[in-house]
């Protein structure tokens, strides 16, 4: 009698739905307590035959591989860096001008009312619970109150919190795009976008930025990527690894792109407002009333806490393009891990409203006078083209390879700098932009100063000027 | 000359990669300054055309639709809450006994120590930086020496940080499961597990829990399910909506067929060792050698601070199964978002450490007082059917539905409860398990015994005794 139970239950579990197989629980079959005797399980003769229907249909061996999609999230960064022969100069102390992570020298702590915040939420025992997969309604609406504005204003409806910046892009990415489509991405530009777009089997386009413009867009060569399949331009701005910041009349040309070809944008505002004095930089999303724009951000940079884990996304959607789709796949989405941790959620109206101005600009300036010791020093570096930054924290450096023939590339020129000078400088292949490197500026100014000499040091070394006459012995 | 660079470029880009276009950045060309004139960008005439080449595959106006993952990311619970009307009766005070949250109420707040151990984190101020996508060394380091057991050894680099128990889950199966392969997952069961799947194309099929023998598996019916595409077994225990642990035995019986089939284990064990007095439950990993098993957990429900998304993977593969690939599989899928928030991570050592035993013993003891009053009152209400609970927080109460005539089902009879009571129990519709609701035991006492009063009271007004004559009104 069991066993003809259970060969009800296969069958009925053979007719498989679509995505889920749902048999009958037996809790209705009145026989309580006495079901299908455990111990001999591995002997049951479901269709008479001594050996189970399907047997040959199941593994015999283990065998367990890690998925397509854990091998195909490539991290470029790891994958360079991990390649390399990392192996300071032991008489010179280690500089590491290669980490996006403003803290780690601890010249740049956060602000005292940031901490507090943190406190008074840990203290006032409410934010232990769940919040709502998208954050604290609260939490929301300070968001959308810090960053509204007239010409781009925000309820807090539009506002998605996230376990930092990379969940808000993995969000924005994820609803808006299909295996099959493809993003259009800047180069040199920050690897995460790749690393998740080709995990999810979504083709990356790689559009140009030039140097010698400030690492402006090529928009000629940006349009010609784009395509029916092209779900979403990603605009980086301020800009990791370029520290360029985009004019507003740029920034409508990139619009006026996006615009003609009913293409969404996603911009990466983790950097927003980190721009040097003297230059200004509004939103995307402030500049056009008909693209519609996700803006991703967070804490990481501006309050120097990258560690907490603490994003968003910012629905700009005036025309009513995304409609209540894209906001709703949003949601959904959020509910898959759920977002942020409640006590940062909980501190993120006193951080955004208690933070005192000076420390924004404290941190700017400092910024700033890093950036203009790093290019002033290495502008004179023969060999070198330093690119002048106007916001973020990084500076790219570009290497006249054929002025340094003992390197195959900016991946062995940075390698040998370790060796020789114990200065590790990120090597720009990992934003897929060879024959640069990128240097972080947030060190102490000391430390900037000594890695500019032995950078120095380690180019007059190995420069050679570049003749007609290859068989020429210079110097 | 500009127009012919462009042309080049465009030749260069039309060439794509497989993943993505690499376009040879302009900065050679030797044009610096003299790049695209923005301005005319709209006409550019690429082909000698007057029209673009490729205008017609290029989109003509908005149409942005949320991608087919987030469509297929379905939250049962939501989409049955939400369909609900819940409009509860205004002469009686609300009881939600619906939510998996043991903080909403304020009678079980998280330890001293471990609100201690967050300020010193913070205090610290050596939490706020980028921590490894992985976790700390040494927060990983203490995660291991928690649940190590010498059946079931752990070493810090067993141990992967996530945010959330729900990020751990959500790894594991993106890093053992390929679109196209199946799961198995209980029933009922925790509805996160489809919800991810099913977004991910991954099929899943549900093996019965028999709620007469205390929710342990039907082990043939969770055998005839196995394929060669059968890339994973889900097990929660103790479970989630069950409130069952299962014993030594029957882990083992569990583990016996996944060893026969060779199919790895993903172990939810969040609600691990939140067992009532005189219960044991094993951890999968202690019970066995040779199957691996990816064990998911975290802070959320046993400290009581689900808010916090702090959880872990603990990777346990004595016979070398999963070997490195697995691994590095995880780390690869730990750099999409990163993980956990830093100052949990950083305040993890002193919690594991800390939080003296008596704060977990209080709970547990007040789960199972909660539990028995609960069980104890429905048991003895005409047309309900309660399974006393072993651990975790839940308790599933059976409806006779043949003596409630008045209801569909069980998502009718729950909305009627609340329209009538003022009492909201979640139907086990949303765990896919029909004629059954959940109760979370977390309330207060008085709460506890006010609601099963007024359920006992809803019940006494719609039961129907069952006659053979259906003609005949009883009452
Ligand atoms: C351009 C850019 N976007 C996003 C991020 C990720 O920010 P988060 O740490 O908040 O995830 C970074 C981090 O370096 C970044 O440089
Ligand atoms: C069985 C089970 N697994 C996982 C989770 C998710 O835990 P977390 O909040 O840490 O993501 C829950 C939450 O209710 C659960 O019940």
């Amino acid at each position: 009698m069991d066993s003809k139970a259970y060969l009800l239950q296969m069958n009925g579990a053979g007719v498989h739905g679509k995505t889920a197989v749902q048999p009958k629980p037996l809790s209705g079959t009145g026989v309580p307590g006495k079901g299908v005797p455990g111990s001999g399980m591995h002997h049951v003769n479901v269709n008479g035959s001594l050996y189970p229907a399907k047997a040959k249909s199941r593994r015999q061996r283990w065998e367990v591989k890690a998925s397509e999609m854990a091998n195909n999230t490539l991290n470029p960064i790891r994958a360079i860096v991990d390649g390399m022969k990392l192996t300071p100069n032991p008489d010179k102390p280690m500089i590491a001008l290669s980490i996006g992570d403003p803290t780690v020298f601890g010249n740049l702590p956060t602000d005292d009312a940031v901490l507090q915040a943190i406190k008074d939420a840990i203290d006032s025992q409410k934010y232990n619970g769940y919040a709502p997969s998208v954050g604290y309604l609260k939490s929301r609406q300070a968001v959308a109150n810090f960053y509204s504005c007239p010409e781009a204003p925000l309820e807090a409806e539009d506002v998605v919190l996230t376990s930092g910046c990379s969940q808000a892009i993995e969000l924005a990415i994820s609803v808006l795009c299909n295996p099959g489509d493809n993003i259009l991405v800047p180069c040199p530009g920050f690897s995460l976008y790749k690393t998740l777009a080709v995990s999810m089997g979504i083709e990356v386009k790689l559009y140009n930025l030039l140097p010698e413009k400030s690492w402006e867009i090529d928009l000629q060569q940006m349009e010609s990527l784009i395509d029916e399949r092209t779900s979403c331009l990603i605009v980086t701005n301020p800009s990791n690894p370029c520290g360029s910041v985009f004019s507003k009349e740029h920034l409508q040309k990139i619009l006026k792109v996006a615009s003609k070809h009913c293409v969404p944008v996603l911009a990466d505002e983790i950097y927003s407002d980190m721009v040097f004095p003297g230059c200004n930089s509004p939103s995307l999303a402030s500049l056009s009333s008909d693209v519609p724009v996700v803006s991703c951000g967070g804490l990481a940079k501006r309050w120097l806490v990258p560690g907490w884990r603490m994003g968003w996304i910012l629905i700009h959607d005036r025309n009513e393009i995304f409609g209540s789709e894209i906001r709703q796949g949003l949601v959904k989405l959020s509910q898959r891990i759920l977002g942020a941790c409640t006590i940062v959620q909980g501190a993120l109206e006193s951080i955004l409203n208690n933070t005192p101005q000076s420390f924004y600009s404290n941190t700017v300036s400092f910024l700033k006078s890093n950036s203009e010791i790093c290019f002033g020093e290495l502008s004179t570096v023969p060999g070198l083209t330093p690119v002048m930054p106007s916001g973020a924290m990084y500076l790219m450096v570009g290497i006249e390879m054929k002025h340094f023939p003992d390197f195959k590339n900016d991946v062995d020129f940075t390698e040998r700098l370790v060796t020789e000078q114990s200065v590790f400088c990120l090597p720009a292949s990992a934003f897929e932009y060879p024959n640069f490197f990128r240097i972080v500026v947030t060190v102490p100014e000391r430390m900037m100063v000594e890695a500019c000499a032995r950078i120095r040091e380690f180019c007059r070394c190995h420069y050679r000027p570049v003749h007609r006459d290859s068989n020429d012995l210079d110097q």
